[in-house]
């Protein structure tokens, strides 16, 4: 199957059926992708607050009323609790189990964070002329926990997880203008070239994802992830949480290019 | 006094002095300036999600702290309670007074929200050539009730206030790239040309602030405006709200080159 090609709606159809379980990235090109955080309504305004504060990492494309498994901006007919390939529960920041659907453990007082996320803007680069070697090698991204704090907001502290992407020296800039133009799916890069100076301290052991090849004459490119409140939550151990497992993303009706104005 | 040269500091410590109570368009060339919104914290949510809904007319830029009258990003030894110009407080929906200063109304459940302005892009606007009526005439920006509707959130919903400025025929196009630039406060016009279309029945007679001239071979150019979360927010008839009074703006420590990255 070339998910490239297929509309959302039918990659959405597929995962709700339990027939893709992996991770979405290259799939329904030009379609913007999300991260997800369910989370009790006790939490929604602390939780809300912190990406108003991290737009970086944190962009938020759609805040579900609360109770509600239905979006209203993002994506018609779609089911917060089905329509993610994997997620996760955490139960007291302990991950308590993956599934590929959730509709059992809903609740009436959960709200649902829809997060943009970069492999939205993979298919752009990529039309450029930039490499993505993540798809190239048929894996997840390297994502990486940092030293970069994020603003605090309530409850909720933590610091910045962020993706990878190998470029190119001379195709850094570009690289660099493409995502740039994208805020709603995490923008520009957050860091070029060392991963020390932002608290990475093996580049071949990402904290989630998986490693990929850096070739010579090419250099490591960081941008903000929709991991970062994934993270940021766990500090505060809340009694139960949802999210997507890392890579497995929500594919939206929105194209990338409607996400500008 | 020149205020469109003087630092936001200084016209910020005239105005706490009670030196300036005047609106503040034209102050600080160059310095974002920002719309008010003081809530109770039992519709801090709501709100917070109603701005996240509808960034065009209430972009955020900074939440204070839960009680607290102090601000991190926008500005440092900033008074929130103190440092607009004049201050509007409605309870039940009735506006029962204006007010220079409301530290004497503070309680320790309040927070803030300061929501971009388009006073901000004016001097961008007059640096490029484009012409600001209200600044040439000395008067107030015209506000005006519209027909268009926000995006409900929990108990808010109601339709956007928009500000007004002819401009042009041959200066549009420029007016519309300058200001799109500044999607955090306020961006691109809503509309353009034809009043009725977004249901203002008489131009010469704004809901809010002055009407100004419109000469021939001008259009009148609509953008949001920060007001339209007061509007809002009057329509649920709180029992306690504090706003700035309409064209009364806070005048923040942050360029607006800053505002973008």
């Amino acid at each position: 199957m070339n998910y490239a090609e297929m509309k959302p709606s039918e990659v959405r159809g597929l995962i709700r059926r339990g027939e893709i379980t992996s991770p979405t990235s290259g799939m329904c090109a030009g379609y913007a992708q999300a991260n997800l955080v369910i989370l009790p309504k006790e939490l929604a305004y602390d939780f809300l607050l912190f990406s108003q504060r991290n737009p970086r990492p944190c962009p938020i494309l759609e805040v579900s009323d609360v109770g509600s498994r239905e979006l209203s901006i993002m994506a018609k007919n779609a089911d917060i609790a089905k329509d993610f390939p994997k997620y996760r529960i955490y139960e007291k920041g302990v991950l308590t189990g993956e599934y590929t659907d959730v509709e059992k453990f809903w609740r009436d007082d959960l709200v649902s964070f829809l997060i943009g996320c970069s492999f939205s803007f993979e298919s752009e680069l990529l039309e450029t002329g930039v490499p993505v070697r993540h798809i190239e090698e048929g894996c997840n991204v390297p994502m990486y926990n940092t030293n970069i704090e994020c603003a605090p907001a309530g409850v909720f502290s933590g610091n910045m997880v962020v993706s990878m992407r190998p470029i190119p020296y001379d195709q850094v800039i570009k690289a660099v203008n493409v995502t740039a133009a994208m805020p709603r799916v995490h923008g520009a890069p957050i860091h070029i070239g060392n991963p020390e100076q932002i608290g990475i301290k093996d580049i071949h052991h990402p904290d989630y994802g998986d490693s990929v090849t850096i070739r010579p004459g090419e250099v490591p490119v960081f941008w903000p992830c929709g991991v970062t409140p994934q993270n940021v939550i766990m500090n505060t151990k809340p009694d139960f949480v949802i999210t997507h497992a890392p890579g497995h993303m929500f594919i939206t009706d929105v194209k990338n290019i409607d996400l500008k104005y």
